[in-house]
């Protein structure tokens, strides 16, 4: 009954040091949601071999899949697959059907595969290629682990590759309503609430606008009658 | 002569469903990048009791400090606090300085406090409270750990009252120059430069816009004039 689990791994000195506003999380977090795969976890680490070799391993330990995001493209800083290969304890190296796919695009674009292009066709043993529509230089799937670009047009596009081919639970579905009311005031009712319905997950997300509180309450689940009967309920609640 | 580290522990359901985007990472991100003190590593958990102990213990053990956000609410599902406590095996309980805080501010509104809205004054043993100028609420630190609320106007309100009060070490500075090339055409010198400046870090960011490839490239490090060596020597060899 329960869904496959996930974690995210996004890699980047650039998210750690605010340069860039990571998006990927978010995107993923909402089609993992789709496909009734449960994102248990996230970590952002470092560009550093270290971190990201313990990352990979704890989190292919902990969950049924793992996708990364960042640090496969051709400089000096891209050391994603090397240290995923390290994780796993298999090596890497160039791999014909990746090379001939990058020789293809840069051959179609007029442009040299050179020494730093050509690492992108490096590929841990026994990985299956992820297709890149975008810009060739393909991702892969090595175990358990999903490794993907991380600018977002070609993470969204690899991710849009990968999930049919994993098996979803049933998609969680929620329903939400919004309240002008303190979250101490719906505190008492939300409890009672849970408690009532312990196959639902209740959420409560105070906002805050001119000044003025408000609450969002979701409710989480994959029975819809009982999502509903749940909505009901809390309407009286609340409203009352 | 190396910066204090820090790692960020984000509470939430909300964020791994793909409801709520987080902003809270990236704000931190610059509010440390800008105080001296290196963020090493982002996690994302659950409302799970033993998923946040897990994470807190992890993190304060890793890092010099450790800033989480959400969870610190009236609601049922307002669970960071008791978690945080249960990770240092201290106890936790009703503080007279906090509630006198909450008692004061649901007074001038004149709002009950409630038992929902008095579990926000429950505050682990050995604690320092943490203002919210916003909406009373504290947060509070204990140990290395700095507890802090999820709705980003309080978080970033408390961060503002956190952060002087740490030491920090010399700023990180930071160069950048956007290059009309592939990441291929620049991976090449930019392993040179890094090698030859290697108190430096040298980040090549690729970003794609209409359908054209551009790379940003920042160096950082703390030394200006080593900085702008890096920066120039950067120029020639990349519009060479």
């Amino acid at each position: 009954m329960s869904n496959p689990t996930a974690a995210m791994l996004v890699i980047g000195d650039e998210i750690l040091s605010g340069r860039t506003r990571d998006s990927n999380m978010h995107h993923l977090a909402n089609a993992l949601t789709a496909h009734g795969i449960d994102l248990c976890e996230v970590r952002v680490v470092s560009d550093k071999p270290a971190a990201i070799e313990a990352a990979v391993r704890a989190l292919s330990d902990a969950y049924d899949h793992v996708f990364t995001s960042g640090g496969i493209g051709p400089t000096h800083d891209d050391i994603t697959a090397e240290n995923v290969a390290r994780a796993f304890g298999v090596s890497i190296g160039l791999r014909d059907d990746a090379r001939a796919v990058l020789q293809a695009h840069y051959d179609r674009q007029g442009i040299e595969l050179n020494e730093a292009r050509l690492r992108m066709a490096r590929i841990p043993e026994g990985a299956t290629l992820i297709d890149n529509p975008v810009s060739a230089a393909p991702g892969f799937t090595l175990r358990n682990v999903h490794v993907m670009a991380g600018v977002p047009a070609i993470f969204e596009a690899m991710v849009a590759g990968v999930l049919p081919e994993l098996t979803g639970g049933a998609p969680v579905q929620s329903r939400n309503m919004t309240v002008s009311k303190g979250e101490g005031d719906i505190a008492g009712p939300l409890t009672e609430l849970a408690a009532r319905f312990p196959e639902l997950s209740f959420g409560s997300y105070p906002a805050m606008k001119d000044g003025r509180f408000s609450v969002n309450i979701v409710i989480r689940g994959q029975d819809e009658a009982r999502l509903d009967a749940a909505m009901d309920a809390l309407r009286g609640a609340v409203q009352a």
